[in-house]
């Protein structure tokens, strides 16, 4: 009979729906950057839905946010899954939220069926996951696993030089040290699949079982201002040119390591950023990934000696600096088998897959058993304010959820 | 014994490195953005010392200031010279400002010489010259010229959509019509080169017989924005990427032209700005010149159609707008004599020169006789911290800058 028990698809939905209105878009995305009034906002909301299925709330003091539905047992660690309720700023509906909301969704369910569980349920709310305001990303995940102090996760600071203590003062949302034995029986984090591969394969269900490694860099590229008239092509030190020249050389070498590479330059700066002046000097960052960890090391490798080579043969000055590196990672055995049962127990068919993107897992998966559920989204389209999937992929992707949530927490009969 | 006369270049050099106080920059060089309250301070000044000289000031509509040190005749138009007090956002400490200070040195030497002339002698400052906060640049000229009405002069606004308008307004210098017989009998602007080849001829004094047409476009390159950790390279329709090899293309174009060819990409911006988020557009900018009115045109159909090409052999879609056009334009043979005779009679040596910078002088030639006065700065470095020539050169330029207006004011002996 708890075989059959299913999520309400309609009700997770609308949730989904409520909660994008939330810095919603003109163009039907959200921009909800961590620690904004409206990150405020989508807490605030996601605090009373959880207050009216009666768990308790614990915030951590990096505004992590830990809603717990008891369970029988007084002692064991609960069972978490959660992700994020910050997005780009140009992001969608469902990258982060769907993960919370899709817990919510369990609990929810397991109320209406009032069904206890021998360990309690927990669902969580990261900070900062995508990074886009404050870098690195995940950095919430990352300082409750121990993999940053407290300290460095506070002072990590936006373009305008407010930092991630004073903002989550600000919203109201600098918590307390969390009891010392908080963990988590096993972990688990439901999200869109933010690539084309399960809507290619046409399967409603991704079984996570690895996280491709991610290093981000920040990249500057020196040459001399001088005036766009007077001054002859060759006697040019052109920053931008030197750079575009630079950025073309690293693509290759992405594009050289086959199909599970990725590299991208999303931000870059000019300077001084006026129409009639050669630049002086550009600020880019280069985001590379690969779920092979000699691979992902050999990339690297490459990338320094691409930026050495361009400052023999250029006459511009560039430096690199690596400010954040997350190896490639497996995720527990235990946890993947649970999750493609779980989905084939629901009549769901399944593919197992590496993430292309880091999740807050990533590091979840360093201080307790975790693993992933995707779903597929349009296009493979993320990050994206066109970002989209359907009811069906929500629901199927929470009562996969639930399954692997009750085996590990055990439903008490 | 009026061939003798000279000015007094310390005096010259000292106003020179009291107005560059004003915006004064760290590394040496200035930030006077146009109608900013250091552009307001900077206008109060050389107000103060234009009333020490007796001189009287109209300010019309744009900003534009005109100091009068009256002639005896009572009909005569005067006989002008001036440039601007707006500098690139890290400009340096003689552009512009170097030809406004050099035509009050012209007036106080006047004076101490107790020198009366037939036709008046008119000191001005051009509104926003480098088009750095407010493109176009050359508005206030290009409006006093008649080029562009007043309401599209009022209405350049800046990044934050503040209107030239409203900064006069603000800084107090929103003026009257100027009465509609204002005019020029001659003009003339005194400037450092911005460009090597003066240092590299050995020559203090450039006589300035034309000045290359400037193109200014908008381009926009829109791809889709999608996560850089899931999309596959080859999936990607990224913006950044894309403009990259088409601004190497637009700078093919500009140097397969000859020397005389200019092309800079100045401004470029990135959305959505996101590190981990493959960009779904680039804004940037091309400022494009030429002295050949032909070779000016056929380098207007190359950018275009290699636009257009661009559009039919990627992803991606490419739009450009061109937002300025100034052809290349040859000065007054009168003043262009006058210049050199002026320079020669002082014992300089000289060199018949284009332009390769739009001047207000531009604008000014097309309703007065008009040519300019170049000085040599050090390695031809402008639009810079650095920007840097000697107390020598700017005495030389000035007192060419003298001897030219007293021929065309005609000295009462």
């Amino acid at each position: 009979m708890i075989d059959n028990l299913r999520v309400n698809g309609d009700r997770l939905w609308d949730s989904l729906m409520e909660m994008a209105q939330i810095g919603a878009t003109e163009k039907g995305g959200v921009c909800r950057l961590a620690l904004s009034d409206f990150d405020r906002e989508g807490r605030d909301l996601l605090s009373k839905w959880a207050e009216e299925q009666g768990c308790n709330c614990l915030i951590d003091p990096m505004g992590n946010m830990f809603f717990r539905r008891p369970g029988r047992s007084t002692d064991g660690k609960p069972v978490g899954s959660g992700s994020h309720l910050d997005t780009q700023p140009t992001g969608g509906k469902f990258d982060g939220v769907y993960g919370v909301l899709a817990a919510l969704e369990v609990i929810r369910t397991l109320n209406d069926a009032k069904i206890e569980t021998k360990l309690p349920i927990e669902m969580v709310v990261w900070t900062n996951e995508e990074g886009a305001r404050f870098p690195p990303s995940m950095i919430g995940s990352a300082v409750y696993a121990g993999a940053y102090d407290l300290e460095y996760g506070h002072s990590r600071s936006d373009h305008d030089g407010k930092t991630i203590r004073g903002e989550l003062e600000r919203i109201g949302y600098l918590g307390n040290p969390l009891p010392s034995d908080h963990g988590f029986s096993a972990f688990f984090e439901a999200h869109i699949e933010q690539g084309p591969i399960l809507e290619e394969l046409d399967k409603p269900i991704g079984v996570v079982s690895a996280v491709q490694g991610v290093q981000w860099y920040d990249v500057n590229v020196i040459g001399e201002e001088s005036h766009a008239g007077p001054t002859p092509m060759a006697n040019r030190r052109d920053a931008l040119r030197g750079a575009g020249k630079l950025i073309e050389n690293l693509y290759a070498i992405a594009e050289n390591c086959g199909f599970a590479a990725r590299l991208t330059v999303g931000e870059f700066r000019t300077y001084p950023g006026s129409r009639n002046t050669v630049p002086s000097r550009v600020e880019f960052t280069i985001d590379m990934r690969h779920p092979d960890g000699k691979t992902f090391d050999d990339l690297h490798d490459q990338v320094i000696a691409a930026v050495k080579r361009f400052n023999r043969e250029s006459k511009l000055d560039a430096d690199i600096t690596r400010i954040f590196s997350s190896p490639p990672i497996e995720f527990d055995r235990g946890c993947i088998d649970v999750v493609r049962k779980s989905a084939e127990k629901c009549g769901y068919s399944t593919n197992e897959m590496f993430s292309g993107a880091g999740h807050d897992s990533v590091y979840i998966s360093k201080v307790a058993p975790t693993s992933m559920i995707f779903i597929p989204c349009d296009g493979g389209i993320s990050h994206n304010e066109t970002e989209n999937t359907s009811s069906e992929f929500c629901a199927a992707g929470a009562n996969t959820l639930l399954h692997s949530m009750i085996a590990k927490a055990e439903v008490i009969m």
